[in-house]
């Protein structure tokens, strides 16, 4: 372990470094920054067997630290998963450069000329977990929009990412950019986070990627502002105007298709309106499909097989194929239940009037809405945005899927012929 | 003094009240917020005399406790500023609503049509020192975008502010709107700041309006996002390729306009290519025009009045007709200086080399960059956005002038008819 003064040292370093990087990476053209990354591509590609060997090494620390399976399973890379590295690498090279794009311009009476221009936010302090890929995806989106970064991966998969981090670097500087244009925290200290977490003046934001106990303390200790995304209380809400087969294919896939997302529905509100004919129906499906349905008193009425919801279960995350249900009276009612209980992350109506729709659309207070779609569609790639760096549940600069265009911030470029500003 | 426990009771029920208020803020259409804030300027000349007679209590108070005289002109009210007060919440209602914009919107290949439409952040939170117009100000910008505003003003003006927020929420309530909308924190007890930094269930976003301790105090203390600007060390940059008379006229402007805003010019630069011709003549044309010039070697050659800089000048903000010259070697040496010692805030290139001003507006790493034009127009009213709240010099969210868009946030509109997400 580093004494505090030798990790403020070598914390700062990096820090500077990052920052000097930045001013470089931010005059960067398009065409420069793509080559890199393809070129970072094919270094992982290279370098595969000593990037399986590091993570060999990961896995028997892990094995013998008695990492769960699902821990293991996330840790562990094989060819394919680092083909597939490699191939999101080459995909980010060929999303649009979102540096330098006009945002707004216009003319004052005067004749300045005023334009808002998309660029680099500068430094992205990346914190996360097991998975070494992040090292990869994050490093990668940051380069694109012309970000410095600084990784602080977990200590389960340092020598996987150490790997990773050296083919990517060995891409980077064979193209001519900063070798600084990513670096990582060299040590697993602890300690080390909560000094990265005070870098105000190096780091401009700071993106958490990992389960609900990083998050929380990185919210709790951090001077630098945050893309954060606590948690994912996703709502799917029946009204009486649904079309019962559209609502079942839509719940269904809401919660089943993948339960560990943090786009999957947690919460079934039912209107009251169309109980009778469909919280049954709902309810079944949802027990019939391997789903545990914890509920209120009428959706234990209406099956069997409903265990008793806890005031809790409407503020859980199960993250499993676990569902609570609840009958609520009309669209309003489901409104105020999700911006109580909610976390702000995704929700979605079924229904057929428009009215009911529009009211639900415009009163939760949530990074997405959806009108007769699966709330799994809570993505950066389902939308268009090619890859993500994860889904921000903050109402700040970001909100929903962050992509390369929420990675830039803007300037204003004023260009005038010598005007002054008169009184 | 409340003890900690009530004063926490206290802030949670504003906190509360507010973000219920925000609630119907948010969906409450255009006219009404609008016919609204005309209410309120009606209102606040209704109460004219109210508001003076509260005036000359705080005005008594602040001269027993021995303010200074441009505090004292800052904390006075007169008919004349009651009524631009009036002026300023009717100008506000005239400009478009922020709010339901679509920012953009696109169709996925599986039908789904997706939009970014402009929403309220909700809960803005308010924290000012002794200028009671801000309460009306800031009250009906964050009205006019949809949010619920909580409002804590200076001990210095509190009846002042009590009597102004009195006239505003008459003019809210009587137009329906919520009595919440705006609230002042009702004790000026100073750990209520501390209560309110904390709040972050309840505020989305802080404004701290007030010298540099006040907001030095805030970015310490908060857990809640900021629009923050902490100074504004300004930058006027004289290229080798500008045009001497053009050079004087934007350097006079941008310095002596009015020295105490903060889009004031604090440090000239000027390239050596042009310091035998253009130094002295700016010079000599400062300090004619009552500015005192602390230079480095050269301009202190340039000019025998000339003081010596020392290191901590580059980066003060005085505030006052003062100025620190410095002689650098090209654009890349003036970019060089002015990321390492400004504020982030407003610089000006004078050039008429194209490729140099290029290079100036893309290298510094500030909110605003202007090519022969004057730092002064760093202002939301010259920007032609209408009033502003502050200018942030942060880069998340709001970058410069914070106008009634900054003061949104936005949400993802999904509308489908079924989809599901294979895979």
């Amino acid at each position: 372990m580093m004494s505090s003064t030798d990790l403020d040292a070598v914390m700062t370093e990096l820090g500077e470094r990052a920052r000097a990087a930045s001013r470089i990476l931010a005059l960067t053209p398009s065409a420069a920054k793509d080559k890199a990354l393809r070129a970072a591509a094919q270094a992982i590609r290279i370098d595969a067997k000593l990037i399986l060997a590091a993570n060999a090494q990961d896995m028997e620390a892990g094995t013998a630290k008695g990492l769960s399976a699902s821990m293991l399973d996330r840790l562990m890379l094989n060819s394919a998963r680092i083909e597939a590295m490699a191939k999101g690498l080459e995909d980010i090279a060929r999303l649009p450069d979102p540096v330098g794009r006009s945002l707004a311009e216009w003319t004052r009476p005067n004749g300045i000329h005023i334009s808002r221009v998309a660029v680099p936010l500068g430094v992205i302090g990346i914190i996360y977990e097991s998975r070494p890929n992040v090292t990869a995806d994050a490093a990668a989106l940051c380069l694109k929009s012309g970000n410095a970064t600084i990784l602080r991966g977990g200590s389960e998969s340092f020598h996987s990412s150490q790997a990773i981090l050296r083919a990517l670097k060995g891409g980077f500087t064979a193209c001519g950019l900063p070798a600084d244009a990513v670096q990582m925290v060299p040590t697993t200290d602890r300690e080390a986070v909560g000094v990265m977490l005070r870098l105000s003046d190096y780091i401009d934001v700071i993106v958490p990627r990992g389960g609900k106990s990083l998050v929380e303390r990185v919210v709790a200790e951090s001077r630098i502002p945050l893309f954060q995304h606590l948690e994912g209380i996703c709502h799917t809400y029946v009204d009486g105007s649904a079309d019962l087969e559209m609502a079942k294919a839509v719940v269904l896939n809401a919660k089943m298709r993948r339960t560990g997302i943090c786009g999957a529905t947690e919460t079934l509100l039912v209107d009251a309106a169309c109980a009778k004919t469909h919280l049954a129906p709902l309810v079944a499906m949802l027990i019939d499909a391997g789903c545990e349905v914890r509920g209120d008193q009428q959706a234990m009425q209406a099956d069997g097989r409903v265990l008793p919801a806890a005031e809790a279960d409407w503020s859980t995350e199960y993250l499993d194929a676990i569902i609570s249900v609840k009958v609520v009276d009309g669209v309003k009612a489901a409104v105020d239940h999700i911006n109580t209980y909610g976390s702000h992350h995704t929700e979605a109506i079924l229904a057929e009037d428009a009215g009911a729709a529009e009211a639900f659309l415009n009163g939760c207070d949530s990074a997405i809405v959806l009108w007769n779609a699966s709330t799994q569609f809570a993505d950066g790639g389902e939308f268009g945005m090619g890859a993500e760096i994860g889904i921000s549940t903050g109402k700040m600069h970001a909100r929903g899927p962050v992509g390369v265009e929420q990675l830039c911030t803007f300037k204003y470029v004023v260009r005038g012929s010598g005007q002054v500003r008169p009184g």
